[in-house]
């Protein structure tokens, strides 16, 4: 019964140490085939697009910290900071619903902004200026 | 105990229900004087910076929906999504630390990047495209 409880925060913590520790093939074995994936993009479906999505980003990761995590039977949510190459504390937050121990549905909110901005200064050369 | 234990959960969402019904004054009462923002484009220090910042978007708010919503003695965690006059589907997270039954820290976070393509696009009387 505790187990079953504390199920998905367990998964999404083993999934976050996980990609936070560059190590993808090892966060994608709690992704489930089905996942849908709620991103500021937009929906990604199916474990191939999640992974073009997401381990991207954990290779430009340089730093990461747990600012809090909570679950119950059947979700948890996980909110952390990041550093990036391009940008420096880029906090982000999942809501992730967990099935049979796999994660089939993953709304993750962060701030494009900066990115973007990173982007448009590596294209042109100018500094991004401070976000 | 219980009380004690579920009163940050508690706060943080009589603040979230009153700030998405537009009752701000109301909303600022579980507002600590001296609260600290952390918000996407920098820190805010004190209520009156917070208000600053946080009413006007209560104001372009046309719809809200909790995603997930948990705490413990010190803090809460909210997901939730938004429709906004400018910008449809703008998801939001904030882990809100309470102390005394006030909101003394709050980091939110949300993608700025649609509201910044929205901004540019009514500069411009171009539309915004998808975003």
């Amino acid at each position: 019964m505790t187990e079953k409880t504390s199920a998905p925060l367990d998964v999404a913590l083993a999934y976050y140490r996980a990609w936070t520790s560059h190590q993808f093939d090892k966060a994608m074995t709690y992704i489930a085939e089905d996942i849908v994936c709620q991103a500021p993009a937009g929906r990604l479906d199916g474990a191939g697009a999640f992974r073009g999505f997401m381990e991207p980003f954990s290779q430009i990761l340089t730093r990461s910290e747990l600012i809090a995590a909570f679950g119950d039977d059947t979700k948890a949510v996980l909110m952390y900071d990041t550093d990036t190459v391009p940008v420096q504390d880029a906090p982000g937050a999942e809501c992730l619903t967990v099935t049979a121990g796999k994660i089939t549905h993953l709304r993750i909110i962060f701030d494009r902004l900066p990115f973007d901005a990173a982007r448009r200064a590596a294209a042109t050369g100018e500094p991004a200026g401070d976000e």
